[in-house]
């Protein structure tokens, strides 16, 4: 089996990472943006708009990652970023119902053209799960509107900790029922496969050169950090077999 | 909307028990331990034992639902009854290779006839998750078998306790972030549903006459005591419009 060595257990479960690695949060909500802005006849720089929301994704999670703050579900950190950001857009009279839609955008996000498909290959040979910083019902709803074929969704919310923190990895690992080493961890992102493989998890990258937008130039990364390096889902599916 | 009164919220999830409601764990066990025995060249009283076997479950959920032992999950509480009643059946010489395979045979039981379908068009309409205590492992892998489509698997392993104990259910309604009265919780036993009801979800009874096979009387069930009652999932899926 690809990646296995002698001492390595053959690999059971893929996690995958969601905002980014399997859905393109940046042009869905650009998308999603620009209709709200012809339905109410209002225009805004709505990419730096989306681009600043996400912004404050990191910084939002750190006092509940640091144990300063009770966990709340991701939905109650977009609003109250999406509270302190919309008044810098001109929009600081966007009425409630108007800032839960934004915030219910984040639940129909749409996928990267590969994932579905690629999704649905490892899918009939491994357990295929997310592992994502949104919440259950974000990710139920995302998971409906996308077609995202999981075998189990794996949210924060289950472990009332956000990623990099270890007990969400080791959570989810412990819910599978099997070795860190069994799982591979797949993400965009290097500083969600570091925290995976500093636990035993296995690693695997799937580049996502535009995820920020065709003009911020992709990380360097050195190539053999993860055990699987792959263009695209489908391509992840292809080297392991599925 | 069906089962909409004034002053309740539209129903937007159902939540599933599984074994005996979307699963026919009895025939699925016995078949299996009827092959088991062909393999081996053995032979029991295979009804017998899987009765036996599940007449062990609830006494085994006691002591963790009072609090008297610490949570583990389903697969040792089987594993544990399993071999208190090997030897009553002539089977005390039974490898631990064996006794694994006995236990896998929970995550590989068969659908009942109407489930899927039924599963599948609720699905389109409602979020459709499950509500078991059975593991979150041995749900994935029941329901790559039995190929239900679920959006989400809630289970006594996220919740660190068992069904009927209010944490499961108030967990997973809190997990798919709406009021209690806006989730259906449906399952072939009256016990599931009246806790359930307790804390102010909606009750559908799904009757599964042949779940402990075919001499034993379903129980009675006072018929105006559920939001709904139906003959099939299909025929909830009927009821409920979707």
């Amino acid at each position: 089996m690809p990646g296995t060595s002698m001492q390595e257990p053959p690999i059971e479960a893929l996690l995958f990472d969601v905002f980014g690695t399997v859905v393109d949060w940046r042009s869905s909500l650009v998308a999603w943006f620009e209709q709200f802005g012809r339905n109410r006849g209002c225009t805004a720089d709505w990419p730096e708009l989306v681009d600043h929301w996400r912004a404050a994704y990191q910084p939002a999670l750190e006092p509940i990652r640091l144990g300063k703050r009770p966990f709340v579900t991701l939905d109650v950190l977009h609003r109250e970023s999406l509270d302190a950001l919309l008044p810098n857009f001109g929009l600081a009279d966007a009425s409630n119902a108007d800032r839960q839609e934004m915030v219910r955008a984040w639940h129909a996000l749409e996928a990267w053209p590969d994932s579905v498909a690629g999704l649905a290959r490892l899918n009939r040979r491994y357990v295929v799960a997310s592992l994502s910083n949104g919440g259950v019902r974000l990710q139920i709803n995302l998971s409906k509107h996308a077609d995202l074929p999981w075998d189990a969704i794996f949210s924060a919310d289950h472990f009332r900790q956000y990623k990099p923190d270890p007990s969400t990895y080791l959570g989810a690992v412990e819910l599978l029922g099997c070795p860190p080493a069994a799982v591979v961890m797949v993400a965009a992102h290097p500083s969600d496969l570091t925290a995976a493989r500093t636990l035993g998890l296995r690693t695997a990258l799937v580049a996502r050169p535009l995820e920020y937008g065709p003009r911020k130039m992709p990380l360097a990364d050195p190539p053999a950090a993860w055990d699987f390096s792959a263009t695209s889902i489908l391509d992840l599916a292809e080297q392991l077999g599925a």
